[in-house]
Formats: C-alpha cells, sequence, structure tokens
C-alpha cells in the first residue's frame, strides 16, 4: 500500500512514463516480517515484473529495500534494481549536516526495518559522529491504511510513538516507512512543537523517502539513457495478490488520486 | 498470534491433551485479507497440522472461521473441524436474551470478518429481533501485538473504535477476534463507561470467543469420545511460518506465559 506514495512522485518527476504497480496485498505487511522472508516474497513479486518488459525496478518499500536490494540486483542483473534506503539515507545525512547543530537523525520506520538497522548502518558512516537514533512505529501502517479520521486522534497516536524525545533533537527525521508520507502535514506541526521549541530556531527537516527515491531514479534512468522524452502522461498499471476493492478504497489515499481497474495476480 | 489466546482457552478447559499449534506468521493478518486468500491459507496451514496426525483441528482465527470452515470441514471430513464463530454467536445471543432490556449485540472484530458479516448473520437467526452491530476495529490487532503500553493510551485508541455508540446499548459485546482478549480488563471498564451509564444499571455482557470456543471443543471432544482422561498436564508443540523471536515475543503477551520452543514451517 504504502509503495503508492512512491508511485505518485515517481509520476510527478518522470510524468511520460509508463509504470506497473504491483502490490501485494495478499501477504502485506512486510514489516513486521523476518529477513528471509521478506526476501522471498520480493523476489517473487520483482519476477512477476520482470517478465512483463520492465525497463528498471523500483523496490518501493523500505523493510524490503533493506533486507532484498542487494539480491535482487544481483537475480535481475544487468536490469537497474532501485531501492527506497539508500536516497533517504543520503538525503537526511545531507540535512543533517546542513543543519544549525549537529542533534542528528531520527530514522522513524517498521518493527523490521528499524531492528535490521540497515538506515542506522547508512546514516553514520555518512554522518560524521552525529547521533543516530531509530523508532519503531509500529501503528502508523494500519493507522495509515484507515484513510482520513479525526485529526486529534491521529495526532495523540504518532506522538505517542515519539514519547521520550525531548527538545533536544533530532534536527532532521526521515520517514523511513513508504506509509508515512500520509501523515507529513501532522508530523510537521508534531515535530515543531517536540523537536523545535526552546533549543532550536529552525524547523525540524523532515526527509521523505518517497520523494527522495523518485528524484534518484528519475537521475538514474537519465544518466543510462532509459529515461522517455517528456511526451504527454505515461499510464499506471495496477496489479495485485489479494481484494482489489481493498487495493482500490486504501490505495486512493496513498496515492492521492482514483485507481480504475486491477489485476489480480497470483504468485 | 490471537489464536494463542484460544489456546490457552483450551489448555485451561482440556489441562491433560497435547496440541500442536501452528501460527502463519509470515501471512498474519488474515483480518484485512479477501475470502479466497483466507481460505486458500487456512487451507495450506490446516493440511500442515493434519498431516501430523491431529485428532481435530481449531480454526482459532475469527476470520479464517467466518471463511474457510465449512470448505476445511468437507476437505479434511471425518476429522472433526472447529470454529470459532459459532460458538461465540451462541454465547452472545445468549446473554443478550438474558439481559435486563433487549438492547442486542455489538460485535467488535477485524475488518473482514465484519465485512464478511457472518457473526452478524448467525446472532440475527438467533435473536428474536435484538439488534445486531458490527464495528471494524482495526488498530486493535497491532495494538495488541506491542504487547504492554501504558494504560491511558491503549483506552484512548480503544475508545476511538466505540466513538458513536451511546448509552443506550448495547447489553452484549462480542469480542469477536483472538487479539482482543488481551484487551479485556480496560474494555469492561470502557463498555461500562460508555453503555452502563444512566439508561442500563446491569454491567454489560462481555463474550471473548476464544473461551466460548474452548468449552464447546470440549464438550464435544467428550461427547464423541475424543477426549483423554485428565492425566497429568499435555505437552504443546509450536510451528510458525516465520520469525521465531517474534512469535516468541509477542506471543506471551496472548498466551498468558512463555514460548519454549519453535518450529519454523514452510506451507
Amino acid at each position: 500500500m504504502g509503495g503508492l506514495t512512491v508511485l505518485a512522485a515517481l509520476r510527478e518527476h518522470l510524468p511520460s512514463e509508463n509504470f506497473i504497480y504491483l502490490g501485494d496485498t495478499a501477504r502485506l505487511p512486510y514489516g513486521t516480517k523476518s529477513p528471509a522472508t521478506v526476501s522471498r516474497y520480493a523476489s517473487a513479486a520483482a519476477a512477476t515484473l520482470v517478465e512483463r518488459g520492465v525497463k528498471a525496478l523500483v523496490v518501493a518499500c523500505n523493510t524490503a529495500s533493506a533486507f532484498a536490494l542487494q539480491a535482487l540486483q544481483q537475480q535481475f542483473a544487468p536490469l537497474p534494481v532501485f531501492g527506497v534506503v539508500e536516497p533517504g539515507a543520503e538525503a537526511a545525512a545531507l540535512a543533517a549536516s546542513q543543519a544549525a547543530d549537529d542533534s542528528g537523525v531520527l530514522v522513524l520506520a517498521t518493527e523490521s526495518t528499524i531492528s535490521g538497522g540497515a538506515y542506522q548502518r547508512a546514516l553514520m558512516t555518512m554522518l560524521n559522529g552525529q547521533p543516530v537514533r531509530g523508532r519503531a512505529c509500529p501503528l502508523w501502517v494500519t493507522l495509515a491504511e484507515q484513510g482520513p479520521l479525526d485529526e486529534q486522534f491521529v495526532q495523540t497516536v504518532l506522538a505517542h510513538s515519539l514519547r521520550g524525545f525531548t527538545s533536544t533533537g533530532p534536527s532532521t527525521v526521515l520517514l523511513g516507512c513508504t506509509h508515512f508520507p500520509v501523515f507529513q502535514p501532522l508530523l510537521k506541526a508534531l515535530f515543531d512543537e517536540l523537536f523545535a521549541s526552546g533549543a532550536r530556531d529552525s524547523a525540524v527537516n523532515i526527509v521523505d523517502s518517497a520523494d527522495t527515491t523518485a528524484r534518484s531514479v528519475a537521475t538514474a534512468l537519465r544518466q543510462r539513457g532509459l529515461a522517455l522524452a517528456a511526451e504527454g502522461a505515461g499510464e499506471v498499471r495496477y496489479l495485485a495478490t489479494d481484494g482489489a476493492p481493498r487495493f482500490k478504497s486504501v490505495g486512493c489515499h496513498f496515492l492521492g488520486a482514483a485507481i480504475e481497474a486491477v489485476e489480480l495476480v497470483d504468485l
């Protein structure tokens, strides 16, 4: 479901490209599952897309990127395979290094992404000694899939996952789950309230791995001569492994647009 | 995960029996998935247990019971296959019919169980015109899997799902998801506050499908001469399809006891 935020960003940066989107709705969420199982599911999903003749593959899920990107790159070489972790980490490291203080980065993601530590490791090699913290936000995925709820309630749930952080940090928050961009306006207010009061003058930087990935994919496709010339609007085909009605009704909140036709596929 | 509340109840009512418990952790949760997919998963899980020579099968998940019970009974006949929906509905209908007023039953369950309507249909045929209402509580499953959190926060999330109900009803609440019994003490206070103020003198009846199923299975096994004579404590073997560490750490909250060894199986 969350991958649709990445698709929305990709369409913004590559408006003429055609996309095939596969949502593994039969086995979601990936965020509580083990690295071996996530890798197995990601490999089967990727093979379905590769069979349809794609020119590049985007792993639009942080958990799958963290656990399976390298294996997918090997499995489907020389096809370009992009993940969301590296672009997100790079953008967060840049933002933190340009911040007025060295209070570092907070990564918000699923249980498995946080406990796997891929973001934390990537950031620690990029940041010069600034602190890197991770916090699993397990309720946020389910909350995001409910669509719009009353703001005060959503804010209570979001704030609960941020308990214990004080006004001393961080300068930068990395949204390390593709579900989380739907909360961006609420999170901005919350971070500014929690982290920007007193000690910090400037607003907290929010880095959205969906947007940074889309920029990075667009650049890479152009560098490799794989990008289409901008001519009209591209098309999107949607595949899902289960429940087309729920995919449409829940998915539109993440995509920010209606989803018309969904083809069911079996992996 | 929630099936462990059913296992705990079964062990209480059948202390000498041996159990094999299978948690389909690679594909949980079932509560957002379609009937066809839930049936397919339930059939594969049941086959794994039947191969190990069980004398009876309990479908310890409301969503799987609602969508797959009949198919499993046919697939594995003459093996007794028990679900959680019918015992829960019968107990709730009995409680509502004995209540001081006819304000009916509220079923709290997952998205798929509520939208499938199995509980509502069963209750409507059993209750003489009393209202039957269903409410999906999608956040509760994820919340329950977090283990103990601060009570005030949990109460806020629980209360949010009950918004719109007033002091006029219901007399009886059916917990139609095996995850929900872990909230029972908090829910009791909440229901009494929401539903028992003013209009109602008596406390709200809470029917837990885990406990009612265990009673019903114990009775059925005895009637069929399948129950073991009570001699010492039976053993439990745990199988899971993914993530043994998470199965142990999360599962103990549902079981109310430690889980020692977990065997990984592939369906």
